[in-house]
């Protein structure tokens, strides 16, 4: 079977696979043409011919089989997409907020049309996770995904371990390309919160969207708790993590994470990418590399045409688009705390009385003289999580608690 | 499409697949039939009616679509396997040894009788190495492929680098059923030569022969290994590594290498395994998880299932049978070299200056004292393989230098 590509998008990632595309590597896969915003400036190694900027020249052509959508963002892209969707072209996208918000609606009309909708790049850039999600651990009742989605924010708190400031961090992240000129996307978590979201949907079945997903971003975290963290044999990582308490209910959140540096997850630094999937057969299974970067996303998007490609014509529903999840705060976790506290006798007791008064008991304990106060540093032991962010409104009201100045789950 | 499937073999892994398709979890997979030594033993919930002595009662009914070979060994696998493709039925083999040496055999036949062949848990049980490289990763030109492809040795190494002496550790191998009565295969390499020759015939899309693969086990390392390699910042673990030098020719070996602590590799302990594969789009790509044991081995055997049976019809070989490549001793390399040497003055110099003759460098140096002699350990810069150890030979010769302790590569 030979497959003729129309290409929307011609950036970084289109570039390279309309180069790759072009090489000829790839037998019975044609490149017809290319949407761009300016067909006149040179691409090198394009052929100006295959250019245009009408989008219904790719979506109306009924010679053109399937369409890679790189183009990012939720419009055009979606009308776009279910145009094409709608002429029974398959669809390969490496946009994350398209499939974490419209993927419902997007895989549904697929179905009905009876084409193939793939987005392996849509999450962790070249690793291949979703396909091992969706295929290689069909067997498995899959109970939890944890992973390190996002490179820039993964590139920033490297160099903090590193003993970098957070603005500096950003700076360089910034001129090296590794983050966009306004990085909120990034920092605040919300590119990791669609990606988790993907991920939860495709494991557990049922589509969870992104607005059910609590997401704190990497501005809370301080270089001081990184120097905590590492005292008592910790790292700190942004992590999207999802987690399956029952049939119907789940924790599912981005935030950051303190995580043992015996856990390899704590070693992986850079703009790497991690996702550790748990199951009820595979155990736990980690996955590492390219999470970003022209190279490794169109690895996986040749990878989806390749699929779809070699795949028979039968479409399945990734997962169940009517029924979804009940979202809960019940999970269980360890909790790091620091606290900028009055240097004064009797502080640990009254912190100590609190946290035990609302179920809360201490793993872990260091307290440091500061200029005018403490920083008292502590690590809880396992409590539901609501127990917790509830009791820190108690721990806040202490006249000796100048300030919470940080809270981050355990992994 | 429903599959009826016959069970060869009801071991460990056999009768966790047995339970699985039993549960009834898989819509459309049916267990007709399951070869056994001795069909009277009891093995709790499994209807003593699907169990035959007779391989011929699953290989020659025609109502059986898929066979499972859970056997081990070569024979009478190979006979089996192959009576079963003849009978135009699938296979999905857990067999590293029969696909290693026999999968050109096996591949050929079943592209001929127009059947599939899988055998994702043939290496590296639970983690879905074999799809990645084979269909993940399909667009990229993969260069090189790294990995901890025996638990038996990694967990028997992890307790060495924990402080255990080599024979302590493998008796507590032993009575944790991680390592055989007779542990040859796994301790000298034999098991990740099988795994390593797989996986490089599917990377490189050439068949590779394990009798190619050089291959030194783990008996070579002691605890004072660990201790040294520990001072300089490195773990110590067994690795297949395959690596294309050029189109033409490959380097292919098992044996211990030092890897940095930064490494992730060097912190995946236990019985987990471990691949890293590098390609020209995906860069690097790692999966880390269960390399054996019944639950895990059975999520790849049932997801062989479920991807056969939810494929189209075509076959394709995983891999050129026709052709090879010239194994080389060319590659390049860094070095790890323990000596015990006389403690006299000159000792380094005269080495020194062997090293030099035949072009080797040193990176690192550590010379300690110990009670007739003296202990000294080096890293090499990089050198061409062949080159190492053809000067190795020179430096036996050394007046000064009682014995070459261990010489092991540094990843």
């Amino acid at each position: 079977m030979s497959l003729n590509i129309g290409l929307l998008g011609c950036g970084t990632i289109g570039y390279q696979v309309a180069l790759e595309l072009i090489s000829k590597k790839f037998e019975n896969l044609n490149l017809k043409k290319i949407l761009v915003k300016d067909s006149k400036k040179i691409r090198e190694n394009i052929d100006k011919s295959l250019f245009t900027t009408k989008a219904e020249e790719i979506l109306q052509d009924p010679n053109i089989d399937l369409i890679v959508e790189v183009l990012g963002n939720e419009q055009p892209a979606l009308d776009y997409v279910l145009t094409a969707i709608n002429q029974k072209k398959h669809v390969v996208t490496a946009n994350k907020e398209l499939m974490a918000k419209h993927g419902k609606k997007i895989f549904s009309l697929a179905l009905e049309q009876g084409v193939h909708v793939q987005m392996e790049a849509a999450v962790a850039g070249g690793i291949p996770v979703i396909n091992t999600v969706q295929n290689d651990l069909k067997a498995n009742h899959i109970t939890e995904i944890i992973g390190i989605l996002n490179g820039t924010t993964n590139y920033i708190l490297s160099e903090m371990k590193g003993g970098e400031e957070f603005e500096e961090a950003l700076k360089q992240a910034q001129e090296k390309g590794y983050a966009e000129p306004d990085p909120t996307n990034d920092l605040e978590g919300y590119d990791s919160k669609y990606k988790i979201s993907i991920l939860a949907s495709l494991a557990f079945r049922k589509y969870i969207s992104p607005d059910s997903v609590s997401c704190v971003g990497i501005r809370s975290i301080s270089k001081k708790d990184f120097d905590l963290a590492k005292e008592m044999g910790f790292s700190i990582k942004l992590l999207g993590r999802a987690k399956l308490l029952n049939d119907k209910s789940l924790s599912i959140n981005v935030s950051p994470y303190l995580i043992s540096l015996d856990n390899p997850l704590s070693q992986v630094d850079g703009v790497l990418n991690a996702v550790e999937i748990k199951g009820d057969l595979v155990g736990e299974l980690m996955l590492i590399g390219a999470g970003a970067g022209p190279k490794p996303t169109a690895s996986s998007i040749l990878g989806d045409i390749l699929t779809i490609k070699n795949k028979g014509h039968k479409v399945f529903l990734p997962y169940n688009c009517k029924e979804s999840f009940v979202i809960t705060d019940k999970n269980i976790s360890k909790f790091y705390l620091r606290l900028e506290v009055n240097d004064e006798k009797g502080v640990i007791r009254d912190i100590g009385c609190v946290l035990a008064e609302n179920g809360l008991s201490i793993e872990a304990i260091v307290q440091k003289k500061e200029i005018d106060s403490a920083c008292l540093t502590l690590i809880t032991h396992e409590i539901e999580e609501a127990l917790f962010f509830s009791s820190l409104k108690s721990v806040e009201k202490l006249s000796s608690v100048k300030k919470i100045s940080s809270n981050f789950r355990v992994l």
